[in-house]
């Protein structure tokens, strides 16, 4: 009887594990939070360094953003999707945030750090885009 | 003993489904994926339909895409993310997929299509941004 009882809790335990675990694998799993994307335009004579982007500045302004960061993507402009037209942006840095607020309350004390960062990987101004993920 | 083993595969049962589940919630998943990115610019006068192109315009694009599509998100925008300067996006669809080539022959054949259902959400012409996602 008493191994009943721990056979009937493993059940439940598997039934429950299984459970929990199925919404972060659904598509779409960035559904609801505030994506904040850091977008270099490209132009001729503009340059960007990927690899001190990726091993130096994301990871130190990462490192600002605390458990309000879900997780952050880098990704390199490859070309435009409409012939003849230009790359529209050389690379994109993106936060994927819980709440714009306080993303906006860490990272306010760093702003002079990260702006000074910028001639170490790239001469453009990026545009900075804040929208929320719907699907 | 036979509750015992059964006991014991619901234990390897639990184990199991906890590890296999495990590797789709690493952040970087997208990592090594092509990214198509359509982007649609703010500006005055313009105007987008949400609903339509959650509801209509993406799944019918994604439809022609098969195995090729990892997933698709929808973003909308919601401000700059530098004050004083405008919005720069009010939408953007992107389309997370294993092979270029394969997405431009499986979207080529639609072309006319999907650009005579552009009036029907929009009247921004998008730009398109072919990426490569690294991290």
């Amino acid at each position: 009887m008493n191994l009943k009882l721990i056979l009937s809790f493993f059940i439940l335990a598997t039934y429950f594990t299984t459970f929990s675990q199925e919404k972060p694998n659904v598509p779409g799993v960035e559904k609801g939070l505030i994506k904040v994307s850091i977008m270099y335009p490209f132009a001729e004579g503009k340059t960007f360094n990927m690899d001190y982007y990726e091993s130096k500045h994301m990871p130190m302004v990462a490192g600002y953003l605390g458990e309000n960061l879900i997780k952050y993507t880098i990704e390199k402009g490859v070309s435009s999707g409409i012939p003849s037209q230009p790359l529209p942006f050389m690379a994109i840095g993106i936060f994927y945030v819980k709440s714009l607020s306080d993303y906006q309350a860490a990272v306010g004390p760093h702003r002079d750090a990260i702006r000074a960062d910028f001639p170490n990987y790239t001469n453009i101004s990026p545009i900075i885009l804040v929208s929320e993920v719907l699907k």
